[in-house]
């Protein structure tokens, strides 16, 4: 293997250009010529793919989103785009690819490499944590700790008005940030998809709430709750029962795919980047590099997007007790 | 005088606990009886009124919301309410009072001292900046802030992906935190209640930004808006022109009420705090104190809640130039 | 049993508080009474114990240092003091302890369940990360996160100024802190008590990086490093070589101990609050509660601190490719 | 005037990036070619002059530090240095300067002014706040900020050990740092260059403090207070009293230099680099840009760097009442 390119694809997520560099120095390290690819897939069937040096990804480690830009492919879902793309990194000499991204990146990088068998090799770079092959993924830290601090803050003006917040955060299909922002910003109720939580169960905290005289609660909503947004959450809840107090709802919204990364997700994404890129100078070819228990494995894109990442519900139990 | 209460009214902002902080010891110095009201004017017509010492105020500088706690008042709204907020008072045999909030807390004041000539200082707090008869408000710096944070992060995601981002912020009948967060988070356009911009305006910047090969764009509305809120703006832009990038539409919310009040706002609110419990001494009543050019002033309630307060038009021009 | 006390001891640690929370939370919740004793052994020592409710750990999740306050005992390092600590927990009815503290509170803890044998089990409190049996202790990843703010604010001074800066950051007998902050940092060189790096190692790599016109350069020394501080590092190495650019250095001190803790360590906290009252309340006695690979473990107080903790070479190994 | 060349120079201040951008932007708006001279004086000497155009500001409004680089200059203290400079000037075409700097820079302004006769206009870029002309500097409210949030951080650490922190903050000459960072975070003592402190008047706050049972205090030193570091002074107070709490000590350092510039520092900075772009081209020379009760103002060099700014003493009289 000689030259090898990077892209990234998908939602951005905090800690992607920290996982460039990783794999960029990583590359330069053992002789590899490096490559970005901008834009994703889209690039690569344009044909944008540029050389990378150490200096390339030099200063990047704490910035937000991704220097090689992120885009979804239309064309690269087409077998005709994806010989396109294919034709494009041949007349390139690449003969090695590091894919950052999430589920749907991994599905086009498996479908490509059955195709065309140019080894891949994927790192986790979404904030959702909803890979299976590591325990957490690129970007969630940050985002968790984002949608944190906008708990804080809200906290502040509930407590200050008697209200009861509802508070919306991303995960369409996955109750993670929810989870681990919920109980780390002393949420009084958690919503998220991978646990039936009627909005029955949600009255009966607010009212043993009330009864305890606690005049400010939080409820935190998965994106992808079942019982809807936000919004839908609180207009169920208003009609079941009469609210003492006033309610209010708010949706964090994209803040939590910026920002400069937390130490966690840039180390997280080093090791990482460093780990796909070994991986694949190691022979490894159609897998995602992940850390579970602190140990880097490789999963093959099949079961990373195929297989369901179980919510430690040890937490959800640990939620209800502290509340 | 000899017993002092402070109460805080209508919406939090950051700042009001340093200026709680203020008021008290500033009192207290004189050799005044200090007194908190607990939930504005509805905890005065309660009689929910506390003494307040030096250690009640303690370590709660750097505190967002209110200790006071807030709230709106529907019963002060009439001439019995009213009266029983006085009856309570004279129980508790307060002699002056300092109202910190904003222009329905101010507007109460006004017709409570008309009635019941109730010595009555002011503090502006508010997060929107929009009384006259003061440079800025308490709450005003660190929204402006929190704002800014927001649309850094947002430009992350907004650069990584070529999106046009349409971020709505508050100020309902103002648009200080629009114009001060969009000028410094580099906004392209940013849309005001105080000056009419159409969309065709917000078009042909957007326009010559794609001309300018410049991929990503970020527009700031302010909630009060002619042109309606940051959704409708952008529906009105898709109807208008066909965009060749993603537009995303993201709203603030309450966010911007908490956090930590900044260095300037724990100033300004210690300043306005300390200036309205010495005004009370003095003789001032039926006015709010406010800060203009670095120097104390006092304001007649009325002004402040009847003149409009300018925006400053050269900070547009040069929003138009640096863009 | 009945009645349980909780204490902070040692050095404060952000998540101290959240941990409280958990543990005064998880005790109401299985029926317990629930005590703190304020400033460690020194309040043991005078029956400085106060019951605590639900209420009383209100809104403390987010807050720094620790509501029970800290205090180092020279008393309770003597026969006579330990036996007055006993005889008032007997007093107040405390048939059950909870530590939260480092090597130091661990060490009295071991001494003192073995003279008198009322059960307890502690949570590590420690930003320094220094103790066996858990992978991460309270208060390390809010420690690593300031550390590494302030190395990304002194990058900007050092990149627009050319300048090599050394920077100390805590540790007397660990480098956790100096690998986490450094790697996620960018940091040239990261000196640490585990490994031993001599001066000629640190001056190879910044002489490589002259090479390669670098210009700016980040050296992380752990206060306990065997070269000695980072002002005696930096004079060593201006001794050694005649370096072409400015040399600065930076102590970043107590900050690394404050601040509000973030997700990992309000929700490692929890987690280590709850599983010491729970291990507490199933015999568990004389042990730490820890998290390895993310299980719930508990350890003998004695292995906790004569086990020494290995630190992960892997993250060394990587530090050196990546920089 | 054709082309106009803006340059950084002595110590860093957040801001300076969106200044330059101002600069920049505005003189490309009025049809002018603009460079950028890199490290200040230094690469006048050397000709390091490049072309700046609308992309090249792109996306720095957020950055610390500066794009320009700076650096201090012997060479340009000699004629011999300002006359290279003055060729490379020339030979670029450059006819007008703007310097964003601080005393250093200005001073050097004046001469080469006087000497040469290129029109020169200065934007106030210095930490410090202590020019002359203008209310504030770039990069105050963000150095404050900074200090702010450490003080805020080792007051949750202060707290939990009833410890007096003695914290070192910067400014020379000048206490304005120590002044705002102290009364923002609520410190017992501020001591400043430009008001006699005595030890005894510090004790003297100290055992007031013990005496209403204050079990923690912070006391901010200027760096450049006339009773010495925040060290010495701790020594001299432990010398004069018998504390009966614990005494630390720490220096805040660098990291007030660095940081994203707050939305204050931007707008101020936008506004000083374009008002001292359209001053030049208004035919001002030799003067500096400032802001004075919100009014643009220019302001001789000469007067900027021998005339004294006086400190606000209602604010110390504040900090008085309010601790």
């Amino acid at each position: 293997m000689k030259r090898v390119a990077v892209f990234t694809s998908g939602g951005d997520a905090p800690g992607m250009n920290a996982c460039i560099r990783a794999v960029v120095r990583g590359g330069l390290h053992y002789g590899l010529e490096m490559f970005g690819i901008i834009r994703g897939y889209n690039g690569m069937i344009k044909g944008d793919i540029i050389p990378l040096n150490s200096q390339s990804v030099s200063n990047i480690v704490q910035r937000g989103g991704t220097i090689l830009k992120s885009a979804r492919s239309k064309e690269f879902m087409t077998p005709e785009g994806r010989k396109k793309g294919y034709d494009q990194l041949k007349a390139h000499g690449i003969d090695g690819l590091i894919a950052i991204g999430g589920n749907g990146t991994f599905t086009g990088a498996e479908i490509f490499f059955n195709e065309f068998q140019i080894p891949t090799v994927g790192a986790p770079g979404t904030i959702d944590n909803d890979l299976y092959g590591t325990d957490y993924t690129i970007g969630f830290d940050t985002a968790v700790n984002t949608a944190l601090d906008a708990i804080d803050k809200i906290r502040d003006t509930a407590d200050s008005h008697d209200r009861i917040f509802f508070i919306e955060v991303m995960g369409r299909d996955s109750g993670y940030i929810a989870m681990q922002s919920g109980i780390s910003g002393g949420a009084e109720s958690i919503l998220i998809p991978e646990e039936r939580q009627t909005i029955d169960d949600v009255v009966s905290v607010l009212k043993a709430g009330f009864d305890r005289k606690k005049s400010s609660s939080i409820v935190i909503v998965a994106e992808g709750d079942e019982e809807g947004h936000a919004a839908e959450v609180a207009d169920k809840i208003k009609a079941t029962i009469d609210v003492p107090v006033d309610i209010r709802v708010t949706n964090l919204g994209h803040i939590q795919r910026g920002g400069s990364p937390t130490a966690y997700d840039r180390i997280l994404s080093s090791r990482l980047g460093l780990g796909a890129l070994e991986g694949l100078l190691n022979g490894q070819k159609n897998v995602m590099a992940g850390i579970v228990n602190d140990e880097l494995i490789y999963t093959p894109f099949h079961d990373t997007i195929t297989k369901k990442k179980l919510i430690n519900s040890d937490l959800l139990r640990m939620a209800s007790i502290l509340r």
